[in-house]
């Protein structure tokens, strides 16, 4: 059975436009930060590891959202990340946010690609951060 | 024919990430503003004459996007804009992003939809906007 | 003897540059941040219920800062906010953001008016806030 | 006489918030490309040829500004860029973001220190950069 990696996020101020609704590219900011909490939490390896040490990275090359209902400043969302694919080099994930009702705020499906920073190519997952991104692949 | 609406973009030091590429979510500002454009420049109608005048807005329902080949600081991008669908209150376009040789950096298809900002829902597009977007609908 | 407010912060990829620290800009939505959360949580009134359902607004008119250490992804920083001054529509509070070892990464002191916002213009702090902040005046 | 460095900012719908005015970082990111247009257009050495090829910066250390009066998704506004004080690593200059009648919306004072940036330690202004910074020095 596989894990869904789950965290809190604030709708803030910062993040809404004009409108008093969230601006869609702060969302990718957003989504940006929940890999980031899930390498760190869920995979054991944070950006700061992989960038600043291993000199490694997890660009995103591929990303398609639907934006499926507006949140407001002052929402607390709950997103969920799941693993959909995973390649000798990279890994497709699926990020969900939710209203408190459980209500889908927005789908987004990326594809991550393990880097090596310096030379911008890519490289095959560490063995170690391949099998914890298992954990979270559905079956 | 159809025309092509094109905008220059500089990748500043605002853009970039501890890489020295381009933060993926600064892709979408960028994007966001090349649709500002587009309104001001290309259909006579600005973004403040319709969130602040007319009460409407432009709201970004679905967007995907592949990022191709990365931009660094001090790249100076163009912009290019065509119409792939219009629906009664819904247009589909495509925004590519080309280095100075022509080289494709990223594209992207967005659905926009036309909305009472107020309300919160799909209106039809007025047609005066409607005829303008037919001019970039590619054929 | 006056309170003073603390919150959280994470230095994350998206707040840091092409040299590896947090991009001062982006401090400034963080120190926003903290006066979002101080009313929030120290005030008792959301920027939610100000700004959507009071009409009113906290903008700030006057801000100066010093950078006094940078700080890098990763980084586990806790903000202090202490109110300096108190007038009769305004609020000078004093900002500090400390690393782990508590040395210092920055200061802010900024000025904050209470405004109605649809006529863009000044009014009295309303007086339960008023009381509220003055727990956290520096005597 | 000394020079002053002038550049146009257009004020986008990416930098206003749900009270529709310029959310003030965003007006930090628009003065950090101030000072980055002066440099490339003013000075001759872009972020890109500091950061990339130099391996030298321009941190900010100090900053204070005052928001005189609030700019709207729309407005086309003028900055105008002052030396106040050269030392022998840094530079304070000050920033005056305009309206189109002239009309002051806010003023920056910024203390700039050339940097090593693998090293993050002060260095002598280049003397080339120096001789170029005094041209905008107020006498």
């Amino acid at each position: 059975m596989s894990l869904v990696f789950r965290t809190p996020i604030s709708i803030r101020f910062a993040h809404c436009d004009p409108a008093g609704i969230v601006f869609y590219p702060r969302y990718f900011e957003l989504i940006n930060g929940v890999v980031e909490d899930w390498c760190a939490q869920g995979l054991g390896m944070s950006f700061h590891e992989m960038h600043m040490v291993q000199g490694i990275g997890l660009p995103t090359v591929h990303i398609e959202t639907d934006f499926v209902k507006t949140s407001v400043m002052g929402d607390e969302l709950i997103a969920e990340l799941r693993v959909i694919k995973l390649g000798r080099a990279s890994a497709t994930v699926e990020i969900r946010m939710l209203g408190q009702e459980q209500d889908l705020r927005l789908t987004a499906r990326l594809v991550l690609v393990m880097a090596q920073v310096q030379e911008r190519k890519a490289i095959a997952l560490p063995s170690a951060l391949r099998e914890q991104m298992q954990i979270y692949l559905v079956s």
